[in-house]
C-alpha cells in the first residue's frame, strides 16, 4: 500500500490512498504553475479546506459544484461557498476537535494559530476559524496538513494524534505576494524554515514535506537543512517537491513522480 | 456550606452558591431533555455566556429579559442580545484575561480555544472570542467551565487559578446533530473523553465532571473511566451527572441529587 | 547609540531608534492624559497598530492621512482605515508569524491572545487577528509590544526572538472604563501584575516596562515588585514610566526623561 500527494503549489494537494481520494487547498486557477485545471481534477472523495485565504480556498467553488463532493471547512469558507451556490448537503462546518467521518474517511481538525476571513459577492466580510487538518489515509500513514499556521507547542498534537507526514508551510509564495496591496516587503510566510523545521521535531514527524511555495526559493532549501539539525529522533526524513510532482509514500520509503501532464 | 450544580444538558448549569446563583449557557427551550423551562427559573446574580453557538446562547435573551439579570458575555453574544431587544446596560462584554466583578461575584474569563460566531435578525454575521469562565463560589470551590474548548496545554490556567472542580466536554449532545447541516457525521465533540480527561489532569481538579450531552453516551462513560487513568494525584474524583439532576459539592464530598421537577 | 520609548498612555508610545521612528497604537484624542495631540507628532517611519479597540486603533487614521506614513495592522484594522479614507498603498495587513520590512525595519508579529474588532462607519463588524510586535530598533534592543494578550505559555516566543525589552500591560486604564457599557466592574486588564511579570519571565527579557494604564495604579506598583519576585535571572530590570515620560534604553542602562512639553 503506498498514499500518493501530488503537489498543486501553495498549500494544495490530491492525496490518493489505498481507499480515498482527498483534495487540500486546491489552488489551481490563479495559480502560475498549476500543473492541471479544476476540470482535469477526478472526483475527490472529499475536499479539506483550511482557511478563506484566497491561495487556500482557491478553486474550493468550482470543484464542488462539478463534482458533488463533500467538503469539510471552517465558518468562513462556508458563507463562501453558499455565496457562489455550493449546496448546503454538500459542506459540513467543523472546527479544531470535532472529528467528523465523511464518505468513510475520518477527519481531525486541529488547532490552527491563523486566521480566516473571506469577502462575500456583496462585499460583506465573513469570519471563520482556520483549521490544520490530520487524515489517516492507511495504517501509520497520519498526514498532518499545517493550514498556514504560525509556530507554536504542537508537542500535545503531536503526542496524541501522531501525525507521521506533515505538510508545513516554510515559506511563502512570493509570485502571488503582488496581489497583497500595502508598501511593505513580505520576507516570510507564516512560518520559516527554522519554525518549520522545529514544528516537525514537535510533532515528532517521520518525514517533513516543505509546503507553501510556488518556485522553491531559499527557505525551503533552508528548511532542508534545518529539518535534521531540529531531529532528535536521527532518523527524520525530509523533502520539498517541486509543484506538479508526486510524492509517495510507502512504509518507511518515499520519493517522488515527476508529472506526466 | 455546598454549591449546587443543576445540570440542564448541553453545556447549560445553574449554580448556586452560599452567596450567588450563576447561570451558565442556559440551553432550555431547543432542549429536547430540558428539565425545566425559562420562565421555571429563578432569577440568577448573573448570566453567564461562554460563546453564540445556540446551544450555549440558548435562552440567554428571553432570561435576560424576563428576569434582568445581568450577562457576561463575548461581544458576539452581546451583539445577539441587543438585536434581541436586551438592554445594553444588562450587558457587560469581556475577554481573555479581563476579570470582572457584578452583583459582588467575581468572575474569570480564561482562553477558550474555540470560537463564537452568531447570526442577526438581519442575516449579518457577528464574531466574538469564545470564553471560558472560573467562578470561586465559596472558599475553596473554584468552578471551571470548558466554554466548548478543544485540548491545549492548560497548565498555566491550573497553576495561575488552581479550579478545583471543571465542568469538561467529552462529547457532543447528538441529539442536535441533525441540525447541522452537512454531508459528514460529527464523531467527537470539541474534546472526545480521553482530551477531556487529559485536561483534568492539567487543570490539577479535585472533582472532574463530564459535560456537553444530552442523554450519556459511551464517550461520557470513556471519561469517568479515564480521569483516573491519567490523574497523577490519586485523589481526583469523576461524575456525570444525568441532565435534571443536580450536583452537590461540599468540601471534599459531592453527591447527586435527583431533580424534584 | 539609544532607543528613546515615549509613552502616550494606554499602549501607545513612540519608539525613536538609531534609525527609525515608529508609532505603535497612538492613542491620543480621547486620551484624557495625552502629553501631546496627534499633530505634533512627528512623521513615522512606521505605525504598528496592535488590533481595532478604540484605546490602541486610537487616532490612526488621521496620523496616517496627515503624515502619509505606512501603517502595518491587522485585517480589522485595515477595513477601519480604508473606511476612514486612508489610502490602501499605506496599508499592509499582516498576522502572526508573517516578518515585513516597511521603510528598512523589520516587524515580528506574533500571537497575541485577545481579540480585534472594530465597527465600520455604516454599522458592520470588522474582524480581525490581534498582534503582538517585536521590533528591533538597533542590534541587541529588540522591543515586545504585548498588544493587550492575555497571559499565555510564552517561552517559545523567548527562545526563539529574544526580545529585551518588553512592554507589559498589567492593569488597565482605569480612566476610560466608563466608556465600556455594562453592569459589571472591570477588576483587571487582560493581564493583571501578576500575570504581566510572569510573561516578563517567559519572555526572558532584560527590561520589563510596565503598560495599559493612564494614571499609574496599584497594580502598576505591584507590577513593579512582582518582576524581580519571578525572575530567575536575577538581572531583570522594570519600571513603570508615566505618559508623557520617556524611557531611554542605552546598552544595559536606562534611565527616565521628563518630557518638555
Amino acid at each position: 500500500m503506498s498514499t500518493r500527494l501530488k503537489y498543486f503549489g501553495a498549500a494544495g494537494y490530491e492525496i490518493v490512498g489505498p481507499t480515498h481520494r482527498i483534495l487540500i487547498d486546491p489552488f489551481l486557477s490563479q495559480n502560475p504553475l498549476a500543473p492541471c485545471s479544476v476540470d482535469d481534477l477526478a472526483t475527490p472523495d472529499v475536499i479539506l479546506v483550511s482557511h478563506a485565504a484566497f491561495d487556500h480556498y482557491g478553486d474550493t467553488a468550482a470543484l464542488a459544484k462539478r463534482t458533488g463532493a463533500p467538503v469539510v471547512c471552517d465558518a468562513a469558507v462556508r458563507f463562501m461557498l453558499l455565496d457562489e451556490g455550493v449546496s448546503p448537503d454538500q459542506i459540513t462546518p467543523t472546527t479544531w476537535g470535532i472529528v467528523v467521518e465523511v464518505a468513510g474517511l475520518v477527519v481531525r481538525p486541529v488547532e490552527c494559530h491563523h486566521w480566516s476571513s473571506g469577502t462575500l459577492s456583496d462585499g460583506r466580510q465573513v469570519v471563520g476559524n482556520p483549521i490544520a487538518f490530520i487524515v489517516e489515509t492507511e495504517p501509520d500513514v497520519r498526514i498532518y496538513h499545517y493550514g498556514d499556521t504560525c509556530i507554536f507547542d504542537m508537542r500535545l498534537i503531536g503526542e496524541l494524534y501522531r501525525p507521521t507526514v506533515g505538510l508545513l508551510g516554510c515559506t511563502l509564495p512570493r509570485e502571488l505576494s503582488h496581489l497583497i496591496p500595502g508598501p511593505a516587503t513580505f520576507l516570510t510566510g507564516e512560518m520559516d524554515a527554522d519554525e518549520a523545521a522545529r514544528t516537525a521535531e514537535m510533532l515528532q514527524l517521520e518525514l517533513a514535506v516543505a509546503c507553501h511555495y510556488l518556485a522553491p526559493d531559499d527557505e525551503v532549501r533552508r528548511f532542508v537543512e534545518l529539518v535534521p539539525h531540529h531531529d532528535t529522533t536521527g532518523r527524520r526524513r525530509v523533502i520539498a517537491p517541486l509543484v506538479g510532482e508526486t510524492l509517495v509514500v510507502d512504509g518507511e520509503r518515499h520519493w517522488i513522480e515527476r508529472s506526466e501532464s
